[in-house]
């Protein structure tokens, strides 16, 4: 951490944050500079230290952290790749895992046939969202209880892992005992009470981007369910908000090198949400495989025209069998396989 | 709602929409142009109607939306200024309400002092937290339970109207026992489990703007504490997400004459938070209250070098009770008072 | 174009609406609604018709535009695709088009060092700035006509194609008599005296896309391009600005897909500055071919260390030469060749 | 300016670094810490020195910037506030100057008329576009020549200083022979052929922010001006583009006390643009006087409905006249005077 004194700052006044380190447990190294007196603030731990420790002092112009704030979810602290074992699918390996699955979960045939077409098509882990957070509270708020049962009625008779969201903390256990990977919504990115119980279940969670988090904040978070001893954290990139409006979010691809290269944990990316239309799904889900995602999470619904949910970003049975054919020898460019 | 069909749409298309339409019980009105057929659809509630509903149908280009998804918080639902009365103090009536105080709750000779520093200036209502949702989970949590016993006390020694966020939806209940307004922070406005806990609960609620939410998301998250019940919901703009980093976040001023336009409810603004630095919150609280906003949420804490949270953007004691001096005669300039 | 009327607006306030559009030379058709009365403005130029004509008159709430502002770069203008050929390279093709070289033009040795470079490794274009267009007046700002001269000796020594950008009108001109390529910056999209001058050349010109341009002011800023006669016009997508911070812009991956949808022009993608560092670089430049884009624009340097600008994004010989060896798998998993 | 090595560099790496620092003329201090080595680099000018430069060596983690790359234009380099002289009026004194006056000059009546109204109000300086920047080609371009007489002539009847855009680098000489006040708009801002011309010509000047850019960035354009001997700059806040829609643009209020704080250069606002409609007006010219700034860019047509370029924001007359009068005792509040 380095602590940039004002222009002309007393002595004293540089002393006052060389003590305030001290107290706290840091070294210091004092660069009196010719126009500019700079303190580094050394030791392991700074990039848990707020900055305003140092920001308050009086002669101090700003406080710049080097080290990230996050710790657990970093490469520095675990220097290989994770990997999330989900029924034997290993998320984070050389497999490209594709998730795929209706929005919300309407109905007993719906999520049957959704599940058949997901399964023929290739895909191995099924999505569909029992508990639905809506912008507005007119909307379809999801089956909940009734969508769990589906959710394990169809996960038993097609054998295949079931994710959905979860969006409240009392809720995790349960839902939890229904399906195989929690998932934590973008809105509730930084739910810090939903992120302390999910962390607590130790259970399989997809933990979504924020629609304005930063990836230091996203990695951060992570650590809130590290920090609790869940280690099965498979992170999602959605897209973020901006003022562009020819889509519904935008994604941000650079996302995924960047969380290559500063984290261990496994992800995947949602095509589907930023693209907002169905059309511009395909080229989004090559993207993400070109440049380096482990997964795709991706929404096909058996009949678009009638769903109670994010119908128009949803691709039907013949669009999906068809982009997962055109994903493998994307994949295999990059040294892949689905 | 104006379904915009593609050029060269079939007449069956055309007719596909309409069908659609009716089927929901809507009315349309078909305009077949020179390029593009276009269809109306009337009626009452197009604004909770979703836009995927026709997007999906084949030969549709574009859906426009004219109504607003949120229909309780709106001035069309109710045309005269909501105002929400808390121990007598009305939010919402030509007096301008500041409350102020420590961002966390740190101990009882803390909140005391803050009390007492607050109330000498001549603010109406303390602020302080119990619960605090941090970035890391390494930074301090707040006190919780002891924080809101805490709460109680100085609110009875001082007989002065105290607000604290909620974080969790099963605390809700237990939160309103100890305080007057509960809080629902900018990083949970789109939590819906929250949401709808302090809208049965039907007590004084803050809503802060999230990050990244625009004015129609938040008036629409408002309408889940409205729909529920509980009409004591007064706005929070507490800045946005945008690429600016001189400042922590920015603080959208537009939004006060934009909702005081097209809704009903009392708006506030908390200029602490875009501020980041206490040396920008004076500016920031002045133009707030020239803007039209119905009162401030500001930051002071007895001592912000030995702030546990956010000490960097909070005020002495000396510099608040400046600042109030200075908001009077601008309060005046725009016909209302402190 | 949808002209919404306020709730309880009166008949001759409607009517003025209607008379407005016709003293346009506009149709009209008007929807009596239960709750609001909707104007539709038919007719086939509506695009280009600002909203405000109907905006500021009384009575009328909010004004929608249907049809899209640009007209000569979209896909209803001109279904098929078009293609810009450059000395038989044919930027739109199946072919992918890799454009590389260095940011700045240094000096003889280094450009011819690069053009060396780009040849050998199977680029076909060399790219390299004349002008530099700096954010600080203190910085390098480019040799300028020693750095024309040097372009000229390049591309007649190589026969490889030259671009370069152009900063000033009264440069166009000059500029066009030395190489294949103009480029318009990115902080130049909504130069629009440059525009014009670029478009009476005629000359093949690539517009970035600027910082903060939606694609629909992207597309309209090129129809300033198309309606001076230039019809050799590359878009570029280069990042856009965000809030995220990890890279130095965020490359909008989604509006390769989106432009391919609504325009007929080619459109290429710079991976280097949105990235900002060289090992992001590889990742986007596989996405972008993955969703679909005709052609890269690559930083190379023959010395990165020694660069005089932007060095940290500039990939070396060593790594262009692997990263178009990696690219051209990709290529063929999406139906095209490098 | 802060070079932080990775986690295992090399002695020779760190070498590196401070060799590069030497051969530029800089100082350095090396940290050697338990987990990460830090090299300062020291000296007056690290502010204008690229970052790249130490980036780019191998063993670099990040380069973290302490000084602002801007220089002229900050308080360090001049601590007095400017003020520039127009005729006598000082923009950047105790007094708030109104500039107000059409988008466009679209005739002789009209600019007429413009004047007679706005200095009834009390406004000083009149404002009118000959050369209008439009972002479609098919809209209505500005009088060029024949505007610029007219505001020769309205200048001379009316004795009201006079202020305009110039969009060609080429036109600067020409323009400032008609005007008083020569204005960059928002998308030239970082037109540096523009910058370089108007620094040249020592013309008063109205430096508009651009949409996407920083406060920071914002500044270091004015370096231009003022490193080209141009001292009379006045900066214009008009709003950033952010994903919120209900206004045209997002007015950064804040960054006026930020601007007061790190600039000596004066600052006005123009709440038209990003208000996008009159209704918004009054109260972000009442809060941008609240917050700090020298004064006001208004948009007023005697007849908006008939306006040729940007009615909906343009107030009428007696709106004008009701706002000037308000804003009188917004200004005393804040100690000013209009």
């Amino acid at each position: 951490m380095i602590v940039e004194m004002r222009t002309g700052a007393k002595l004293e006044e540089v002393e006052g944050v060389v003590e305030r380190a001290r107290s706290l447990g840091f070294g210091t190294q004092v660069n009196f500079g010719t126009q500019k007196t700079v303190v580094a603030i050394l030791g392991p731990d700074t990039g848990q230290l707020p900055t305003d420790v140092f920001a308050v002092l009086p002669g101090v112009e700003s406080v710049t952290r080097i080290m990230k704030p996050y710790k657990l979810a970093s490469r520095e602290f675990k220097t290989e790749s994770s990997t999330v074992s989900i029924n034997g699918i290993d998320v984070g390996s050389k497999r490209v895992i594709v998730m795929a699955g209706p929005c919300a979960v309407e109905g007993e045939k719906q999520i049957m046939a959704a599940a058949m077409v997901v399964r023929e098509a290739g895909a191995c882990i099924l999505r569909g969202g029992a508990y639905k957070p809506r912008t507005s509270p007119f909307s379809f708020q999801g089956l909940e209880n009734v969508g769990l049962e589906l959710l394990r009625l169809v996960r038993k008779q097609f054998g295949i892992p079931v994710v959905t969201e979860v969006v409240d903390p009392h809720d995790v256990d349960k839902v939890a005992q229904y399906v195989d990977i929690l998932q934590v919504g973008a809105r509730n990115m930084q739910n810090f009470a939903l992120l302390t119980a999910v962390g607590k279940s130790k259970h399989p969670v997809i933990l979504k981007r924020g629609l304005s988090a930063t990836v230091t904040e996203w990695l951060t978070a992570a650590d809130y369910l590290l920090a609790k001893g869940n280690e099965k954290v498979i992170l999602c990139e959605r897209g973020i908000r901006t003022f562009e409006n020819s889509t519904r979010f935008s994604l941000d691809i650079s996302s995924v090198p960047v969380i290559k290269g500063s984290s261990h944990l496994p992800l995947i990316v949602d095509p589907s949400h930023p693209a907002g239309h169905y059309s511009l799904v395909p080229a989004l889900a090559k993207a993400a495989i070109a440049a380096g995602a482990d997964g795709l999470l991706i929404e096909v619904h058996p009949n678009p025209k009638e769903a109670l949910v994010d119908g128009l970003q949803s691709l039907t049975p013949s669009d999906f069998a068809r982009l997962m054919r055109e994903l493998r020898p994307v994949a295999e460019a990059v040294g892949r396989y689905i």
